[in-house]
């Protein structure tokens, strides 16, 4: 029904592209709060950005500090401030809160219009993903979490926007899940299983790598576990943007 | 496949709900910024508010404003500033900087988990409608913009949370949809029909409401045009919170 909508006005365009970004996440087995903290916002020059933050430890005091970092970013983003000089001064503001005892690993995606590229900045010691068709790209650099010290940077990462670019970050739930048991997650293996099995949705891939991961940790997550992914597609739809949360609360 | 994952742990729960919340947005016909801004923000105590602003007039200028009401609201309610509070704090602040001479709409949609209801702040001369059933309730009492005076309060409808209940917000490119050619949208007949034809999934009926209103505007939407839904259902699947967003891009 909305396909036709905007079809006159298409028409009269260069044929654009869509970015999908989808979001899957659970707390730890039997705790009420995920230490973990994702937010998307706009950005002021056009395009979004995603934040997600992952506190120390696990409950109350993780969710604080996964917040105040998501908080401190997002504002400054908003403000201009550029994604890298985002996290270093979120990173200063977490040592000189706690003096260097609590860390919060954090990664940023952003979908810059202005610059026409994506803009990945990670500091987080669990690795991301970028695949294109069916090459399969792990992006392990060195890199430390927030809080560590007086001069933390993130590892930025420039990509063009371009059709069948997928992108998978996630929280260290993925990384270390199985490992209880003594089974590790091979995560490139199962994205690659994933993206020859089909040509997954965003949400598909996100669902279910959060999905092998509960299972090798016994259908208990030993950690709070996210996924992010974001794909770059040639666009069919129309010029409408949306967007969908699900939120399970118990009674 | 995510679905089996957590039945164990569902199992032993009490079974809950889920609140899914949708969001369909287009510009202005011809007009490449739009001026309604909207975000969805986690709530430090639980729970997600969605923040919807329009601001007067529309491309660069508007969405200064609206981009600055939302700003200012959810970084007030992430310090646990409720609602209402944000709103008129929102509304001084526009009119300390403007001197009345701007103003701009602004709903907020909140699912408290703390007080476990759904908290609906209205500074909108456009209505809202909510849904249980086959009762559609057309929430119209005056409500004025932000920035119109030094004393602005939103109307507030705080609601329980149960299954069955839609609430539908818009900025009002859907209040105004088809008045230049002088066939207005009949807002309540169009839900009214899209609610009884089957059971529409919130992102249905944003869409189909949005789509509705670029049709009577001859496919040049007159104005940005925002659709937010909220729906509360029992919940059959799994303990995973889930965000897709969809973002057309021009080459």
């Amino acid at each position: 029904m909305v396909e036709a909508v905007t079809s006159r006005r298409n028409r009269s365009k260069i044929v654009g592209m869509e970015i999908q970004i989808a979001v899957a996440k659970v707390n730890k087995y039997a705790v009420s709060e995920s230490g973990d903290t994702l937010e998307v916002i706009e950005r002021p020059t056009g395009g979004l950005s995603v934040v997600l933050a992952d506190g120390q430890t696990s409950g109350r005091g993780a969710k604080a500090v996964s917040m105040m970092v998501v908080r401190k970013v997002i504002s400054l983003i908003a403000e201009g401030v550029r994604d890298g000089a985002a996290a270093r001064a979120a990173s200063d503001a977490l040592f000189t809160d706690k003096a260097g005892k609590v860390t919060c690993t954090l990664n940023i995606a952003s979908v810059d219009l202005h610059s026409k590229t994506i803009v990945l900045a990670r500091n987080n010691p669990a690795p991301m993903f970028i695949c294109r068709n069916e090459e399969i790209e792990e992006h392990n650099e060195e890199s430390v979490s927030l809080g560590t010290s007086r001069n933390v940077r993130p590892v930025i990462t420039e990509l063009e926007i371009v059709p069948g670019l997928m992108i998978v970050i996630f929280s260290d739930g993925i990384s270390h899940a199985g490992e209880r048991r003594g089974q590790p997650m091979d995560i490139r293996q199962t994205l690659r299983s994933l993206m020859e099995e089909q040509d997954p949705t965003p949400q598909e891939l996100a669902d279910s790598l959060l999905a092998q991961a509960v299972r090798l940790d016994d259908n208990r997550p030993a950690d709070d576990i996210s996924v992010v992914t974001l794909r770059v597609s040639s666009r069919l739809g129309d010029d409408v943007r949306r967007m969908n949360v699900r939120l399970p609360i118990h009674a």
